[in-house]
């Protein structure tokens, strides 16, 4: 496991995570990154619901949060520069998660970070398909989550 | 509007929310419910993300909780004890919303709570669709949103 917080490019995701008010309270960190998936932590004590598990919108925040960080990193990994959005999301909740939230997001088996990059870099605009998890302590998902996001180049 | 901290399923519903440490820091309150609208409502700047404008995760919570929390009245207007769980949920971001998170859900158009009720009563256990939105001051949605939620009876 690389040392998180020794990469430059890490270390701007995370701030730039933590300057937003309501990720701020998350108590999120990064996992890891090895450039194709990115994995965030936070405590399920602070994500915890009225029936002891993660709450269901905390998953969602984080899932989301991972995506759109995977895509930020690539979009900066490529020297552009591009506000990023989300533009829908699919979320099914397999089973409740007891534990601290471990998410992680990488590209839709569909999708090619060349072509995005290369439509970004040609029309200042691209969009793309990003699929993340929630994993359970003792193997498979807690959440499944697809979502597309959008990219817009900055003057 | 009626005054919604003199209902006391209200009182009860807002408590609920408080008491989940994740939505205690979200601000929200109740901004409306006539026995088949919830209104849920929080300020913009507690949930606003990197662009000024409010945070995708955030809206997915408030909608994610406004249709829990409808479910959850239903349940007790019924006179039932169950625990309510999301199962899935889609949600499309059509607009970024600079301004404080109104949102609202209702009973998907397909479906009644009166077979919710019935089926939940006889089997213990039953399934809904819930509709919710985040409104755009100048009309129009800013988010739309579609889940299924499961209650199941307490013993």
């Amino acid at each position: 496991m690389p040392d998180m917080n020794a990469d430059p490019a890490l270390q701007r995701l995370l701030h730039h995570y933590h300057s937003m008010p309501p990720v701020a309270v998350m108590q999120l960190s990064i996992g890891g990154y090895d450039g194709q998936r990115l994995q965030l932590h936070a405590p399920l004590s602070v994500h915890v619901n009225d029936k002891g598990c993660a709450f269901g919108g905390s998953l969602a925040s984080m899932m989301t949060l991972a995506s759109w960080g995977l895509v930020t990193l690539q979009v900066e990994a490529a020297g552009l520069h591009a506000d990023v959005y989300v533009a829908d999301s699919q979320l099914r909740y397999l089973a409740p998660l007891f534990a601290d939230l471990d998410v992680e997001a990488e590209l839709a088996p569909d999708a090619r970070w060349e072509d995005f990059v290369a439509t970004l870099r040609n029309r200042g605009r691209a969009r793309t398909s990003i699929v993340a998890r929630a994993r359970l302590p003792g193997g498979g998902n807690a959440t499944e989550f697809t979502a597309r996001y959008v990219a817009i180049a900055k003057p």
